[in-house]
């Protein structure tokens, strides 16, 4: 029964509650949020730690003309629910369904599109100085977790912010740990601040005890009145956040939702930026959820009774992971970078197996890169495990530290191509075009699990950057010895007369239908593993010179893609290239299955393109 | 006379001075520094500033074994004459020429190659785990400045830093300003600490005031000694410092060497990470760059008795400056935004004149570029004036947050294409191939200022995302009204039979040469410009495939350029297309007619080749 969540039909309902009808309503939204994801899979155990926060924020707010940006935004389900969006939650993440990210299409509550980590105070700022100079009078605010502070943009936004006087809110949502654990000095000092219920209590009586204290020499006499107002440094809680020149408020119970409405109403009687530090638990309210957050980040299906989740398979990740460490194991000087995203790579095991060889920097890919720049520098061989979407925050550091010096750097790019249920701010169908104009580095991209292995251990023998990029995907794995691959060659699978075809990474189980479809029709086509997106192997540019037709397969965007790269090397020859490769545009969330049907990356439809293209030619 | 800096010779050769000879050290280096960029140009003001704070690091240190990141860059002339390249001055930023910037192939000296800021925590931070995983126990160290703090990225380094407890040493080179002025809260942070003196000497009288305080309250009583612990709260200046973890010393006065030299010895004593604050004064030493620091940041040929530089010419940067003054007095929905270049950007007149619509956000692109994204949401018409090297900080939020959204945001690159004097690091010939794959930007480049003036004008009433490149070029300029072009369409100059012509931006005159050579050969060339890079224009499309030749002419790398744009939407057509473009690799410093020389982009290099192309095809 869910009689209270039922009377939310859209924004600002809320506001028809009584306050003490709140708390009941935040159960039903868990048990709503519980077993909705079981279902579908989705981001459960922060959504669950804002329940009340959310909750709050629209009890004080008017959604409808006061803006939230939420950071990063897979917290944003209680949002959506409260701004009438219940029923979407069926299709949760699936094609066309409701997104797990906030959206301005799906509502004009959804204020700015996020996605990538530590944008909401940028844009928050930037919202709030267009409102006043349009001399409007909302409010806007930006929800940040602790873990999204760890990103220098949120740094950045912070110190512009701080530095103007603008009316701002930024809500730290403090939970006390990022996707995988928070790291880095920022995540101590929020620490201090959670335990610092003392300082605040002491606070009065020792200003007290400093008006009586006898006045001790000279400099003092002096300067006094200074030390009084400076007794904040003292005290305050969030020196940090006041010394960047935020008001600074809490911490506050974040699951105490009367304190939290409390605290919201205090804000908003302030005036220039102001930040309302919440502490959270994530997970809250899910047992297992709670004890197990990571698992519960990002979760799929699961058994709402025990939190049974399906067992993992193999995948690309995994592979990767393993092999790491038993590259690491002979080869010292090999280490491992993340940016909170330990599970998610595949480098659990590796983060046990070497503790003094594995680097969880947070959620900060600028400084992974020129950090391992470093580490290369001085003959380590550093390998960052990092998603393609993600490694977009570090374009100018691979380029200008890694690559402008040439270091053996190793990107290994989790989550290429299609992502699916994450959506467009996830899918990673970019990284070709935003690599392959980079001096220096190589790139390259696995079919099977077995060449990943073979390439990982191929690129820690080289002496320059390389990138491997590979999809989210299943992958079969005999665990043999990797083999070493001949540096810059294509793997050539058989020959052809008609057709040359070349597939990208793991869009060979496609390509290689479609090579059985056009036998069917005594079409012969050659079939190609690129390995080495770039620089292309001579030898198949040399094959693709030679055909009347090359096809090409790839999980990228059209612009800048493999197909394009090989249609310049081809450049003054007179093979023509037909491009399969996704459209250039944003990539809505589904499945990889649903979206190749969508985008025409089927072997059918590739199929039926170059027989068209091949009957053409003949009518010619 | 420079007797004593004649005693220079290489690294470690300062050793040999006595402290007292140091002072007198310090002012030849300036007179050597003053009287060398004079003549060459170069970065003057920031070199200045830091003389003594070099020389006393190479004083404390052995620079050939304990290394020392230079953030930037820009301000390691004098590391550079300290280990014996004084005689390389003479070919100061000119072609083959000592290089502006730390470079590793210049002297092993130069650890890691700097030039884009804020890098410098992260690369010592990733040297100094290196060496300690190595079990190797020299120093590392960064000399970071305070506007190179303002960088996203040296926070993520900080903060990384701060949590382990490595031994490294953080130089703050203190001088109140970034290029233009210092922006943003930690600026204001550090302002108080240069005024923190009082603090310090009040710290222990009030210290042993504490001691003797009466005991006021239970929670007082319990808490007297973690109060004590905390006292630190009070007093420490460095307060977000030592929050972050680093041991903080100073502020030291960086033109007092034997301070200096006392403060150095003082943290070699302290383990993990150490910040030691050092103020310095920019331009310190030569009263012109004192008075105006800005002006001779990076400078050209000057005078020395009277500080006077050549005149400034008409730009592309002032056309672009001006354009924008005259567009926001009609358009009260223009705001502009720098990332701490407000003079190069030819953005001061609008800083004056719209000071409510001007955003110095200091070393912050990210920020900029969600900054406008939210500024654009709400409405604005942001355009952010920004060197093309430096936005490649901003990949990701050019990508996700202003092109997902599809917002109006315009990208005025300025110093696209070669650079000159700066060299690799600072070559604007990436930003085709990393733009041009986004979904929904608009790629212009103008072959002249009234066609900048016309694409600035007509990007502003388009309501999507465009960049216009442009290079750093004096044009000339008549100050009519600006045109609204054809949105969409290139250029066509004159038809042709033989050969298409492209040319991109201001590649228009070494193309509009070709044309005319060829002409004497009787191959009659169409001549466009390209105009808009991306999408391009259908029409010259169409008339490129009707050609056996295309020729396209471009200051950016080939692979991703505005060629190999062009040689895929050509696919499917028989036309051959010639692409002059830059190599893919790093390219050095030299002026831009020298490189163009360097590497056969001139009109005799490409005409050459387009007529033995010619008659090749003759000879088929």
């Amino acid at each position: 029964m869910e009689n209270k969540l039922d009377r939310i039909k859209g924004p600002n309902d809320i506001k028809q509650f009584s306050p003490e009808e709140l708390p009941a309503l935040a159960k039903e939204i868990r048990r709503f949020l519980v077993r909705h994801i079981a279902k579908t899979g989705g981001h459960l155990a922060s959504n669950l730690g804002v329940v009340e926060l959310t909750m709050a924020l629209h009890y004080c707010f008017d959604v409808t003309q006061d803006q939230i940006v939420w950071d990063v935004g897979h917290q944003a389900y209680v949002h959506k629910i409260l701004t009438g969006r219940k029923d979407g939650f069926k299709q949760l993440r699936q094609l066309d369904g409701l997104s797990g990210f906030p959206k301005p299409c799906e509502s004009s509550t959804d204020i700015f599109a996020t996605g990538h980590s530590s944008t909401s105070i940028s844009a928050a700022l930037g919202l709030a100085v267009a409102r006043d100079l349009k001399k409007e009078d909302h409010e806007v605010m930006a929800v940040i977790g602790d873990g999204s502070l760890t990103g220098g943009l949120a740094y950045e936004g912070l110190n512009n912010a701080g530095q103007k006087n603008t009316r701002l809110f930024v809500i730290l949502n403090d939970n006390g740990m990022s996707i995988s654990g928070n790291v880095g000095a920022m995540s101590g000092h929020l620490q201090d601040l959670r335990t610092a219920t003392f300082y605040r209590h002491a606070k009065e009586e020792i200003h007290a005890a400093l008006e009586k204290m006898p006045v001790v020499g000279r400099s003092i006499e002096h300067g006094l009145e200074r030390v009084k107002n400076s007794v904040k440094y003292l005290f305050v809680p969030g020196i940090m956040f006041e010394e960047m020149g935020f008001h600074y408020l809490g911490p506050v119970d974040g699951h105490k939702i009367e304190e939290l409405i409390d605290y919201i109403e205090k804000m908003k009687q302030l005036s220039g930026p102001v930040l309302l530090h919440v502490k959270t638990v994530k997970g809250k309210g899910y047992p297992y959820a709670e004890q197990d957050p990571a698992k519960f980040h990002g979760v799929g299906p699961f058994e709402v009774k025990t939190g049974q989740t399906q067992p993992m398979k193999e995948s690309y990740s995994s592979v990767f992971g393993k092999t790491l460490v038993e590259s690491a194991k002979k080869n010292k000087s090999i280490v491992a970078i993340t940016a909170a995203m330990t599970g998610g790579t595949g480098l659990t095991e590796f983060s046990r197996a070497f503790p003094s060889r594995f680097f969880d920097v947070g959620i900060a890919e600028q400084h992974a890169v020129t950090f391992a720049a470093g580490m290369a520098k001085e003959g380590l061989r550093p390998v960052f495990a990092v998603y393609s979407t993600f490694l977009q925050r570090a374009y100018d550091e691979i380029l200008e530290d890694v690559c402008f010096q040439d270091l053996p750097v190793v990107f290994a790019l989790d989550r290429a191509g299609l992502v699916g249920a994450d959506g467009e701010t996830h899918q990673g169908i970019f990284d070709i075009a935003y690599l392959s104009h980079m001096p220096n580095i190589t790139l390259m991209a696995p079919r099977s699990g077995a060449e990943l292995k073979a390439m990982l251990h191929t690129a820690l023998s080289y002496a320059h950057p390389v990138a491997i990029r590979y999809p989210k995907s299943a992958v079969e794995e005999n665990w043999e010895q990797p083999i070493s691959l001949p540096w810059g060659k294509a793997e050539q699978l058989s020959d052809g007369t008609d057709v040359t075809i070349v597939s990208v990474g793991a869009m060979f189980e496609i390509a290689k239908e479609v090579q059985a479809l056009l036998a069917k029709e005594n079409i012969q086509a050659a079939l190609w593993n690129a390995r080495f997106l770039h620089p292309i192997d001579p030898a198949l540019i040399e094959a693709c010179a030679k055909m009347p037709l090359v096809v090409t397969i790839e999980d990228h965007v059209r612009t800048g893609g493999f197909g394009a790269l090989l249609e310049q090397a081809l450049e003054g020859t007179k093979g023509e290239v037909l491009r399969f490769a996704l459209p250039d545009r944003f990539i809505e969330q589904g499945t990889r299955a649903e979206l190749f049907a969508r985008y025409h990356l089927t072997a059918q439809d590739i199929y039926a393109q170059v027989l068209a293209r091949k009957e053409e030619g003949h009518d010619r």
